[in-house]
């Protein structure tokens, strides 16, 4: 059983992770999980929203998009329908709750980092590459923070990446392109830290339902591309 | 370490199940999980949506709602606000996702049954509860439709159900109350079909990042209260 | 002409008030005119909208709304849709105009009391029993803010029912039921203080216009019906 | 008691009904109450509503609006904000549903008619002279249609007209300005036909709840006004 | 080759300016350029918007709109639809730029006036038409606000007006009517000042591409209907 | 008066057109003006609007976005405020009619291309950058067209090209960067065809109004940017 890029079944798509990519954000990623291209900015403004107000601590937020024809054929804007999907909610959820698990608030300061994440390209996986990218964009946004001596300490704990992994024709696959996501059974996402523990594990039956055998290699393979993932995150800071 | 109602760690809220609640739905269920109420609502129309034509299957969909009053101080209405919240949405969605997971669709018809969940009362596990509720209106509403002979087959090919389960204090516990879940180090949603097989898994690290080892107690505790979830289900459906 | 239900032409339909239907709300009721279910909070807040600061008033507002099955085919939520229809914004401005006549907002201090009437089953005369419901919710709001020490004197000059009256066949009758309604010439919906005068009169012609006599044969019919409300309301509140 | 602007208390303001105001529109008034200017506008349209179709029947809708500076502080208008307010859909409903109250469906063949009612200036009593108005635009649009040849029969069974009326300071007034609107104890709107029978009665109590013999008092009044404007509505359209 | 209505190619309409048309707004105007008929309403407010407060200078805004029936066929209201059009948003901004390209915000003070220009009916030019009587209404509106001493010095630098060019069958026309404005080639509006220089050019190809010359001789008409209109601005204030 | 950038009076920015840069879109532009860097998305759709069924004619449609970071500081998603702004809508009905200008509709057939232009980064001139690199996009989209046989002859008349001109310190200059942008008292987009006719000329006075003599320098400006713009597009097509 192939795949359809010819991957090996524990096998990550060509990743590449461009820092710099923006010149106003305070940190911007462009980060390819094989044909998924996802364009992340940090912003950071010196307030936080209301209810966070008087307590000393900052915040986090995240949106996630898809541009009209990231897609095999062209989406509607949701700004021209004048609502947000579903999905695109659930999505800009998860990748907020899956960084601010990194983020020490009260070293923040009464600061806020919005985390855009932008599809420019979707060819499968593309919440898990914003994710990882998303973390680098933050991981930059600190530095510049700390270079302008608005952190107290060092507000990132750990890093945060995220791999999807699924079960096709019986086999546990890592990093599922379009074509393989569409046909699979079961379909997870997994964020992880940079030491191997779970912030966020997500699995869906999308045909028939999965035993516990399933979830457990389905979480091996998961674990393993993390791993990959936290050393290429690690690399691109190092740049 | 006692919980805020006296249970033990791997015991279930009082749950009830009242059948035929309201007058004009094919099937409706008020479903309590201790101090959580929702009322679930499934409606039989006949015909699909228009991206789901000429292909002989039926279609399942779910709306989840909460009322202004049905927490501790009162949320603005949606339909006031002009949109739907981000939360309100996935709920919405992981319930229809979890249910359509029960379903032929061959079976079904060329019918669309939506599934109505409003929370008239929410202390923690509203999305459980109505997925543990909306499979009872559901299996009331395709007896309605086999009585009309509205079906070809079963289209019920399992049942369905689903429980919280959290980390508080160290300790995994089953089936949390609102006061354990803003608590809880670790939250995790599991639907599960009746013989005992996974239909999504939603773990989530509130505070700290969680370990497999935390994963798989976690897990162990939502297949037990599966499995009583599904006795009471199908005692409600024999009265 | 007999009745669908069998009653006679001056008699209300089974009325039945439930206090405390909620937990966490200041005042609920779970009222039913027959078939017709309505669920009433009262919440109290310790604010009043910003037209109203620096008044020493408070305020009362409502809102109105139906689950989607609470009739007899399913209709689309207005959260979903996105906006408010009309038939929903005209009867919770009934509401609150309604209730607002028994209030005495310099004894109920700079607070603002909310109203949510959300009819989870309907039969004709929502707004009616919805109006009926809401005092009693409002009563218990009012006691409870007076255990706080929140008012000033009562806040209650008054109580408020109402009644829905129709002309069928050429013949005047009390509370109609749905089938009822949509067969009325002449359909009116009358709210009345507890001491017998008007509140609210909206006759409308449905079919034929109507005379005098006919509105004063209807007003006779409505002052009849809202004297036994007006009862009922009292011995739900004395229990 | 004198009234602001020197009227005894059964008189109407100045009331002046200019047809043919608008080239393009197949009905058309300028119908002023005093200072209260409305544009009145009917459009022919050769179909119907979907829920209408292959009923043989035609159909009429109205559409209140007010301008942005109609009013003595300038209102935002509701197009920018996005939603139609409450009130004006109230008002529109109503219009729509007095005009119906003269239409024979079957002589209008399916077609529909919109009443466009656009205040101008607004000085008390927009809705009562929105209907007296839009009663002569539908008129001239049903001539027109007549003289097309698109008509079955005369679809105009009885002229509608409608006026305010009011109590201030203990006294039953006609026709309210703005000034006395604001300080009446009761407000009501009277939608009469031509020959003297009630289409819709709409009585609040602004201040203190009103008595049958209050009620009588004011429909009295209404009744006088609605025989004065209907002579006027025949002189307009004799013109 | 000779016009609709009959002028020669460098003729303005009909043009008709009457001041004073509302009672409330602090400046108003009915202008008509032939068919088209727009009233535009002054409104002086005591604030500016946030963005510009503490700099001591005032705002200029405008709303265009246009009524549903000022068109030969009926448009939706963009109330009712919940969103204002590409068109409507583009005309409000053309006529808030161009007047206050004849403001100084220094002598206006901390105060925002508003221009609302609502078609009543349109016969081509709606956008020129509004500017020009926009102007007018807002020189009475500084008239009001200089005799209430809310001014610092003169806040009219200069007089604005507008006109529409357009080239039709080869040849160049000065202020077209709708037949003409949907058979031009080349479509422009041009904004002038009273002392005849340029505030906005905006030419458009409608059809074929155009070249400077067209343009240019464009532009000399445009001049020359400017220095038209500004003369019987002059005179409309002058009465 | 040197420039920010260093460049002459009468000289465009680096000006950069990638092809191909999406993998799905028929055709796909990044193209880059200095810091401006827009991504163009050309998509075929094998219909055409509803007005435009039964024409044999084809459509082209445009539509324009900015991604939150790609300014100076981050603006709020138009999705997420559930409306698009003023600016938004005015420049993608500037993109589409400018580059309609350029098609023959009856060799397109009855399909519709929609050029989506969303602004990666922005550094003034993004709507020039935009109808610059939409045109590539489409030219490449109508010859996968071609290709596919879907064209009857050549939908392309002529090629399209946009820039920005303006007077900063009372020197007329070629494409103007942000900085340049903010300071300019006369800001004049110029869309021109291949063979140096006019497609769109949009001149606004920011500051003072403009001459006919300052016009003209900046008409000569803008001609000499397009046909340099114009070289390019041609090389960009020919690689």
């Amino acid at each position: 059983m192939s795949r359809p890029d010819g991957r090996v079944a524990d096998q990550l798509r060509h990743v590449r992770i461009q820092r710099g990519w923006l010149d106003h954000a305070e940190g911007s990623v462009l980060v390819e999980f094989g044909g998924t291209r996802v364009l992340c900015a940090a912003s950071v403004q010196d307030s936080v929203p209301r209810w966070r107000r008087d307590t000393g601590l900052g915040w986090l937020t995240a949106e996630y998009a898809m541009l009209p024809r990231a897609t095999n054929t062209r989406n509607d804007r949701e700004a021209v329908k004048g609502k947000l999907g579903g999905r695109t909610q659930e999505i800009s959820r998860l990748i907020g709750r899956s960084l601010r698990a990194c983020v020490d608030f009260k070293a923040l300061g009464q600061n806020t980092i919005t985390l855009d994440c932008d599809v420019l390209q979707a060819d499968g996986g593309t919440r898990t590459a914003a994710i990882t990218g998303a973390y680098v964009a933050l991981a930059d946004a600190v530095t510049w923070m700390r270079d302008k001596r608005l952190t107290k300490g060092d507000p990132l704990i750990t890093s945060v990446c995220a791999v999807s992994v699924g079960v096709i024709d019986g086999q546990p696959r890592l990093d599922l392109c379009y074509e393989e996501d569409v046909r699979a059974d079961t379909d997870m996402n997994v964020v992880c830290t940079g030491d191997g523990r779970l912030i966020e594990v997500q699995g869906t039956a999308e045909g028939q339902p999965f035993s516990r055998a399933e979830l457990n290699s389905l979480l091996d393979l998961a674990e393993l591309g993390c791993v990959d993932l936290t050393m290429m995150q690690k690399e691109a800071l190092a740049r």
